[in-house]
């Protein structure tokens, strides 16, 4: 029987809930992994990162280093997809600890004697199972240690690697329990997302089908979106169709509610017939994917009265007391169009699996990226299921979480596997709460789990921000949205051209919304913000801060109403310096406090600044740094670099 | 097969490390339990707290309280010493969710049949496994369900009472891994400990004796301390003892350092026989004891070369090449007196037990408080073990682990179990330094697990500030550590009477250490400091904010060297405030920024102030509150009560 471990490990990053759930990274992308590890009294340790890939047995060992204050480190590059298993791990050194102790000895000016036979004796631990060439080395090295005189050998780098190489690493404490990592695509972490409704892309008067929003597909991605995402295309529903206006009766010609799931003509692997077909579908799918865009379909797991589940699979809902299939209520609201489906059946185990049978047929079709309706009304437990069994064969499908619900539940779904996640970032309006809000979603703990998607507006939100402030405020908004944080999308053409109308006074439901009817959109109309959200996403692109999805970093200004933050990319040096007017129908000037030690490094006096939507160059100095929005151009961007000139100074 | 749990339950507080360690709290204190609890959708929850005292197997169920954004709390009060279990659980309440949403439909007007019936199943649903009294008060309102009518029935109290108490909770989910809560007694999270070499407590000229000690006891017990600590009382080795200010050679006269333990008199459960004898021992226990004090010995792991373990246990110790034993090094530092024990060696299941021996054998004297020597150089796994053994039987018996290390050590030592800990207390200086250390040894989650016991010095610790500061400093630093935490302590009479010389310039050893030789002290010396302790330790007694352990909150001041901070404790409103002068050999006046908001209460516009130093009573504005420190007066500490007058004139 062996002594106690002497090695203590803590504080293991990322962690998220002691390994409970997996951390998130990016394939490619450099990652951290680092802990706490201390011993008892004053030996030298060696300590390693160790990393198992997706299915696989065998463990990659990575060095780690001693960062200071006995925090140990090491990066490593995830190139594969999936979720990779990683711990670490830490060993008395004996070798560096009788090395360090004889230099010390000897600049005592010790005698050696005994320590250069210690010496021997650790060469001898190592002899036995070393490969004979090593073995051979080493037992030329350990003559040469019977001398005193033989201190410079005793300190090879020669000696050092072959010790190290052939250590023995048996004894090592390992972490308790070893920690996941789910390493997801590019797109996971960027993108920009644009939701349309196909039916309101058809020639006035007709029924938008698949293939019209594929031949105007180019308007959406000359605007530089990455996802074009589509509400349900699934068949609507005739029983109790939801009228214009979400009004209990729909006449007879009225399109109802996507959302509305199901009729004879199939549910959700199928298409709505007005749509047009799976080849049409398909024709949409390689328009968007030739312009380097990706599809993202809504999973929105309920069933209209008609939905073939409904006669199939009755066990699959819940049932009123007199024997009715219960439709979707949160008293006093009644949803009379949708059934939601009960995860508490007992057949629960076939439902999962029919819900699994839907992803796999859309995926078989090519789609890559689901948004997923409120999955905050489906069990936490189902949603790891499916989400880890989706990846286990298909590692970069990704989920976007439309959880507009409780705090604690939204980053619960995040830590059960959704890639990204809707936020209260519409709701967020002050300057204070945008930038506590930022903070949060973009630090850790909650960023080790967490990756908001910023929308400017839903279907079911038009922020009264919008319906009051105008074209400023549709720019700030915009530009808070898409040059804050990773993900960021906008529902159009809505948006846009600057829909403002709420059904009714105090709502934030569109007055005559897309979710109940076809609306016909002027996209050529003069007033567009098409260009200004161009430009944001080529900002996006060019710029390594943003595009490497640096955190934001808020900027002390005195304005109350001036938001101002930097995104700063430490390899390319690249820094952007972003402030909107939270009052942007006034002009408001004031000084932006920089502060460039906290990107790393300490700038001239003098700044070369480029306003990326002027292209104006101007040199400026760091002190009394004057920026002024006017309510024509209530947001500003600006690079910023050392001046050439004071930085050749330097040199 | 059953579905998934829909309950996620996590950041359960306090937690340290995910389960791994206990955390700590204070028999009878109230003590609260957190934990953020989900369900999908918005059905109702029933969430229990669950508690399980040493050694019980059954839990007791507290109910928890959602006190806002899912987090949901509980209190209960401990009684018992020892280590408790406790975890969290949270259930649907089917009978809750539906009396809510049949409260709704009735206030929307729906018709209400349904929902009866509904309710009528959910009865029977209990009906079954009730005792037949309640059966039957149940199926008379099931009856009375039978007619919407029974409306007000349905929403009564009793049938919410008879519901609650026979749910079936066999469904409900329990946190995954349960935690561990410590509960030690009043002494381990507040005293005032005072450190005193017995051997320097005799007539002049002569070896001290315990029953000098004894004798002297009222001089310590009238300053209010609460434990006295005694340096190892055991026979000192003679083989390569220490002679005074540590030099290498010791005249045949001299007495040794009492931690160079073990002599053909014996070792950790002897007496060094010029101290006394056992039954000697027990007088000091015994006069401590009726002091209303408690006796705190050494335990110190280490051996003279002449200790009995050396011979009767060589294997315990580690052996040079020569096969020698290695005497302790932390090269180039040597220390020829001492041999460390091995705990890595092949009887180190022996040698464990052996320690536990030590223990018990003192405990069996009546010892409760262990003052731990250094325990950052043997293993963690031999502690967490040593610890727990110990506290199976004795759960009474305090730990303080004096490990000056590297900080990351110095909290995995609270963590395995150490009651309380030495600090770096003594070398923070700097408001800035003294505010934020204050802050992180006294919040969450270090203050989970972690109890600082701040030493003003030790013998082996004179710091720069006292050996420059003077009378004042002094006082400074006394009221720093008295002060702002639970434990605090003295080593004495070095402290008291103001001893100020190092053993050479830049050292912090005091010239003429303790350690080494017997000191004279005349501690009836008028530049004393005993009367200023004295007044300390009152006022720790009489003050509910210190007496209660309330974390010290820094209050704002503009003086760089002007330290300020509250202790308030919300039952009694006792709220103190304590200003100290960090450069006190200048009078300095500086506003401290009170908010009385942190302290849960407006404070009316002027304070009833009572100075706890000069008794003097005034009445002062809550604003532009000024305190002034002179090199008299460096402390100040105030009482502060909202103005009586003020106060009725509110009312």
């Amino acid at each position: 029987m062996k002594p106690a471990h002497r090695i203590a490990i803590d504080r293991i990053y990322p962690d998220v809930d002691g390994g409970r759930f997996a951390a998130k990274c990016i394939a490619n992308r450099l990652t951290t992994v680092a802990a706490d590890i201390v011993c008892d009294g004053h030996d030298v340790l060696t300590c390693s990162l160790h990393l198992r890939r997706p299915n696989e047995r065998l463990w990659t060992t990575i060095p780690m280093t001693d960062v200071g204050n006995d925090r140990w480190e090491a990066v490593f590059t995830p190139e594969q997809l999936g979720t990779w298993e990683y711990t670490v791990s830490g060993g008395v050194d004996r070798f560096q600890t009788w090395l360090r102790d004889l230099k010390r000895r000897k600049n005592a000016g010790d005698d050696l004697c005994d320590e250069m036979l210690e010496g021997q004796q650790l060469i001898d631990s190592v002899l036995e199972s070393a490969p004979t060439q090593v073995a051979e080395q080493l037992s030329h090295i350990k003559f040469v240690l019977t001398d005193p005189a033989g201190y410079p050998t005793a300190c090879s780098t020669q000696l050092a690697s072959l010790m190290a190489a052939h250590a023995d690493h048996s004894e090592d404490t390992w972490l308790d329990i070893s920690r996941r990592i789910c390493v997801e695509r590019e797109r996971a972490a960027v993108g920009a997302w644009y939701e349309a409704f196909p039916r309101s892309w058809g020639k006035p008067g007709a029924h938008g089908t698949l293939c019209d929003l594929a031949n105007s597909i180019d308007y959406i991605a000359s605007m530089g979106f990455d996802v074009l995402y589509l509400p349900p295309i699934h068949p609507i529903g005739q029983s109790f169709r939801k009228g214009k206006n979400n009004s209990v009766q729909a006449d007879a010609e009225e399109v109802g509610s996507p959302w509305g799931i199901g009729s004879i003509a199939g549910g959700h692997t199928d298409i709505h017939p007005e749509l047009g077909t799976l080849d049409d579908f398909l024709t949409l799918w390689h328009a968007v994917s030739e312009r380097g865009m990706e599809l993202a379909l809504d999973l929105a797991l309920q069933c209209s009265p008609d939905h073939p589940w409904v006669t199939d699979h009755p066990e699959w809902f819940r049932h009123r007391a007199d024997g009715s299939i219960r439709y979707a209520e949160n008293p006093p609201k009644k949803y009379q169009d949708i059934y939601p489906l009960d995860f508490e059946t007992e057949g629960w185990q076939e439902l999962w699996h029919a819900v699994r049978e839907i992803l796999e047929f859309w995926i078989s079709q090519g789609v890559r990226i689901f948004r997923v309706d409120n999955p905050h009304t489906k069990p936490f437990d189902f949603w790891e299921w499916l989400l880890d069994d989706v990846r286990q064969t298909h590692p970069d499908v990704l989920f976007l979480a439309e959880a507009f619900t409780r705090p604690k539940t939204m980053y619960r779904l995040a830590k059960i596997g959704f890639t990204q996640s809707y936020t209260y970032f519409t709701w967020r309006t002050k300057k204070q709460e945008l930038a506590e809000y930022l903070e949060e979603v973009t630090s850790p703990p909650v960023a080790d789990y967490f990756r908001p998607n910023f929308f400017t507006n839903t279907p079911d939100i038009l922020h009264e921000t919008l319906q009051r402030g105008g074209r400023p405020m549709f720019k700030v908004r915009l530009a808070l949205a898409a040059l804050s944080v990773g993900n960021w999308g906008i529902y159009g053409p809505a948006m846009e051209l600057q829909e403002t109308t709420p059904r009714e006074p105090g709502s934030e439901e569109y007055l005559n919304s897309e979710k109940y009817e076809i609306r016909l959109w002027d996209r050529q109309a003069p007033h567009t913000l098409a260009p200004f959200i161009t430009r944001l996403n080529e900002i996006r692109k060019s710029e390594a801060a943003i595009r490497d999805h640096s955190p934001p970093v808020i900027e002390t200004t005195g304005d109350p109403f001036l938001l101002a933050w930097s995104r700063y990319e430490p390899a390319t040096k690249n820094h952007l310096l972003i402030v909107v007017n939270l009052k942007p129908e006034e002009s408001r000037t004031d000084t932006v406090e920089l502060i460039p030690d906290q990107f790393g490094e300490s700038l001239p006096t003098t700044l070369a600044v480029t306003d990326l939507f002027t292209g104006e160059h101007s040199t400026r100095p760091l002190k009394d740094f004057q920026v002024t929005c006017t309510p024509t151009d209530p947001v500003i961007v600006l690079r910023l670099l050392p001046n050439p000139n004071s930085r050749s100074a330097d040199e």
